[in-house]
C-alpha cells in the first residue's frame, strides 16, 4: 500500500488564486471513490502505486478542461511493503514517540 | 506570509522506518516556537520565506547528529503577497467552494 | 507533450549510495525506448502524461526487486498544450534570452 | 557539500511561458558566483546547505519584483557527508555502472 501526495499547479491563469481548480480536484476524488485528505499544500491519497499514478494522470487533466494551457503536477509516492500504511498511520506513529 | 512543506529523508538507515527522525523534527519545531502542522507526507510551517528556509537548514541537519551520512530534503514554499495565508486558510477556501 | 522528472529513493538501504539503483533505472529506460536524460537530481523523460506516469509506476517498482521494502518517488510533470515541449526546448528558450 | 535543485514557479502570470523569469534567475546566479547548471526542470546549484537555502530565498524573491503576487518554489537538497559531491559527480558514478 502506498500514499501519494498530489499538487496540481495551473500556469498562465490571470489570477494567482487556485481554489476553484483545487475544488474541482476534490469533487473528482469524491467521484473516484478513493480515500483522500486535503492539506494546505496538496492532497494525500491512499492506494496502490499504479492506480495512484493513473489517478494522478486523470486529475492533472482537469485544469486543461477549464482552458488552461500548461499544468505542473508534483507527486510524491511513499510505497512500503513491510507494513500496511494508510492515511493517518504515519502521524500516529510519530505522535506515539513524542 | 508563506507556507513551507518540509520532508527530510535520511538515507542509508538500516531500517526503512523514519518515525524517530520525524519525532526529532517535531520536538525541534516545538522549541523553535513556530506554527506548524504534521501530515502524512511532511510538515507544514508558516512564516516568511527567508526565516522558513533558514529553519529548514537547521532541521535538515538533525539526522546527521544521529550518525546518518546523507539526507535528502524536499521543500515547497508557497509565498503569496496579495493576501494573508496561514495554516488552514487554503483548506477553508477550498471547502467553501464544495 | 509533457516532460517528467523522476527521482526514486529507496529507504532502509544500509549504504547511502544509490548509484546501483539509478543504473537499474537507466537500463530499464533504455529498454522502454523513451527519450530521457539523466541529471544529478533525477531523470527527465519526454512523453504524454498518462504514459509517463505508467512508466513511473514500473520504474518505482525496480528497487523492490532488489529487496528494498520502502521506496519514495518524486515526480514532476510539466504538461503544455499550446506548444511542443521536448527535452532541451526549455533550456534553449532560456539561453536565447541571456 | 550538497546539491540543490531549485524550481521557481510564478502564479497568476497571464502567459504560461516562464522563460523570462528563468532567465532572470540564471542572470542572478551568475552574479552570485556559484556553480550551477540549468536543466529542463530546474537549476542545480552546488554548495553548503545553509548557503544554498539562503540563496534560494533570494532567488524566489525575483518574480515579485516583476509584479507577480504568488510564487511556488520547489527545492530538493541532497546533502552528503561521507564523500564529496559536486555537479556531475553523480552522473559520472551512474555512467560508470552502465
Amino acid at each position: 500500500m502506498a500514499l501519494m501526495q498530489l499538487t496540481v499547479i495551473p500556469l498562465g491563469t490571470s489570477s494567482p488564486s487556485l481554489g476553484d481548480y483545487v475544488a474541482d480536484i476534490q469533487n473528482r476524488l469524491e467521484q473516484e471513490n478513493v480515500n483522500f485528505e486535503l492539506n494546505d499544500m496538496g492532497t494525500i491519497v491512499q492506494g496502490e502505486t499504479p492506480e495512484l499514478l493513473a489517478l494522478a494522470a486523470r486529475i492533472s487533466e482537469l485544469p486543461f478542461q477549464k482552458g488552461v494551457n500548461r499544468v505542473v503536477t508534483h507527486i510524491t509516492i511513499d510505497d512500503r511493503r513491510d507494513k500496511q500504511v494508510t492515511i493517518g498511520t504515519k502521524i500516529a506513529s510519530v505522535k506515539a514517540r513524542l
